[in-house]
C-alpha cells in the first residue's frame, strides 16, 4: 500500500490532497475513486484513506480506519558519518532509513576529501531530506529521519544516558568484538534508549578524532573481521540493532 | 595494506607480478622497491610481499611472511536474488562481498521486469565477478565470491544439511520474527554450516515461488518490521549473520 507523510493532524474526515501527494497519488500512481492509500500524521498514527473524488485540479479522500503499527527501531539511532566522495551520503540515507535510523549527521572529517560549503550544504541537505522521505514512505515507517551537517566532529555530543560508539578500523583489525554486543545489551536495559554511532569517511578517522570521541564517552567497537567501505558500516550496525532488539529480544 | 588474489600457489620466493597486479600495484598505486602488499593464494593463506624490482615491463616481489587471518563468515552463505532493474545486482555483489557472502545467484523471478538473455548473461556475470574481486580485496577477504545465473528459482536446491531461508514481505507484515533467530541457532550447531537465502526481485516473490521454495525446505523468515528494498534485505541478513556468529558467539 502506498504511504505518504502529512505534517498536520487531519481536521476532519474529508482530506484534500496537498499538491505533492496529489501529484504522486493521482498523476503518477493514477489512483481513482475507491483506491486506498495510507497517511501518516504527526502523532505517528497511520490513517487508511480512500479516494472519494478526483478532478484535474484537486482530489479528496476520507479516513476509513486509523491504526498504529510499530515499525520504528526500539532505539533512537543517530548515524554520524564523515563526508565521503560521490553519492555515498545518498546511499547511507536511503538504506539507513529503510533500516530504521532516526537522524543522520554528516561531518567534515580530518581525512574527508569532500566538503560541503555553505551554499552546497543547503542543497545537499534538501536532496538528502527528499531521499529520506521517499525511503520512509517506501519502508512503511512512521518517522522521517532528519539530516544535518556539522563542520567538526567536536560538535557531536552525547546526551545524558545516550550510548555512543565509534566504528574504528584499527579496533576491528585488532579483533575487538565484545563492545558492540555490550553496548546493545546496555540499550536493552533502558526505557527509551538512544544511540549515536560514528563512522569515518573513506580515509577513516584520525587518531585525534578518536581521542575527541573517547573523551566524549564514545566506545570503540569492531564490526566483524572484514574491512567495510565507509557507506557499508552504518548499514551493518543498523541491521544488527534490528536483529538484536526486534527479532532476538 | 593493498591486497591481491593470485590463483596459483607460489612456486618459489621470487614472484613475478602478473599483468593485472602489475598494472594496479605499479602503475596505479605507484609501488616502488621496498613497498609491501598482500597476496592471497588458493590455500587462503596471506603472503606479505615486498617489491624487489620494478622496471617498465615487469616487477618482482618476494615473500616476507605467510599468515592466515580468519576474515570469512563462519557459515558458507549463498545469496540468491531475483533480478531487479538497474544496477541493483552490482550493489548487492559489492556490499554483499564486503559483508561476507560466498556465492551470489541471480534468477529470473515471476515478477522480475529485467532479464538477462544469453548474450547479456556472460557480460553481466563477468562485470559482477570483477566487482566481487575488487570488494574481496578491499575488505581483506581470502575468498572471492562466485556469481551465477539461473533461469528459474526451481533450479535452487538445498544440499543435505544446508539451511534455507526466504525473505518474504508477507511474513514480515504478519510480524513473523522467530524464524531467522531459529535458523541462526541451528547454524551454530553445525560443524560446517551452509545457508542459502532467497530474496525476491523488486516486485517480490509470487505465491507459486514461495510454494516451490517451501517444498524444497526453505523457511520463510521476517527481517524486521520495515519493508526493505530488494537490494537492502540481503545486506541485512549478512550483517545479522556476522553479528550473531562472529561477535555474539
Amino acid at each position: 500500500m502506498q504511504r505518504y507523510f502529512y505534517n498536520e493532524m487531519l481536521a476532519n474526515e474529508q482530506f484534500v490532497l496537498p499538491k505533492d501527494i496529489y501529484k504522486h497519488a493521482i498523476t503518477v500512481m493514477r489512483m481513482r475513486v475507491g483506491d486506498k492509500f495510507e497517511l501518516v500524521t504527526p502523532d505517528k498514527q497511520v490513517q487508511l484513506m480512500e479516494v472519494t473524488a478526483v478532478d484535474k485540479q484537486q482530489s479528496r479522500a476520507k479516513v476509513i480506519e486509523t491504526f498504529s503499527h510499530q515499525t520504528e527501531l526500539p532505539v533512537v539511532t543517530t548515524i554520524a558519518c564523515g563526508l565521503s566522495k560521490g553519492d555515498k551520503a545518498e546511499l547511507i540515507v536511503q538504506k539507513g532509513t529503510e533500516l530504521g535510523a532516526d537522524r543522520f549527521i554528516f561531518f567534515k572529517g580530518d581525512f574527508s576529501v569532500a566538503k560541503w560549503d555553505d551554499k552546497k550544504q543547503a542543497k545537499k541537505i534538501a536532496r538528502l531530506e527528499k531521499i529520506a522521505l521517499a525511503a520512509a514512505e517506501q519502508s512503511h515507517r512512521t518517522t522521517i529521519p532528519t539530516i544535518s551537517y556539522c563542520n567538526s566532529l567536536k560538535e557531536l555530543k552525547l546526551a545524558t544516558d545516550e550510548s555512543g560508539i565509534v566504528a574504528y578500523e584499527e579496533a576491528a583489525k585488532q579483533g575487538e568484538k565484545a563492545n558492540l554486543v555490550k553496548v546493545i545489551e546496555q540499550l536493552t536495559a533502558h526505557q527509551a534508549p538512544h544511540l549515536t554511532a560514528v563512522f569515518g569517511p573513506e580515509g577513516g578517522l584520525s587518531t585525534n578524532e578518536i581521542e575527541i570521541l573517547m573523551q566524549e564517552g564514545f566506545i570503540q567497537a569492531g564490526l566483524g573481521p572484514r574491512i567495510m567501505r565507509a557507506e557499508t558500516a552504518p548499514l551493518y550496525l543498523l541491521a544488527t540493532l534490528s536483529y538484536a532488539l526486534e527479532l532476538v529480544k
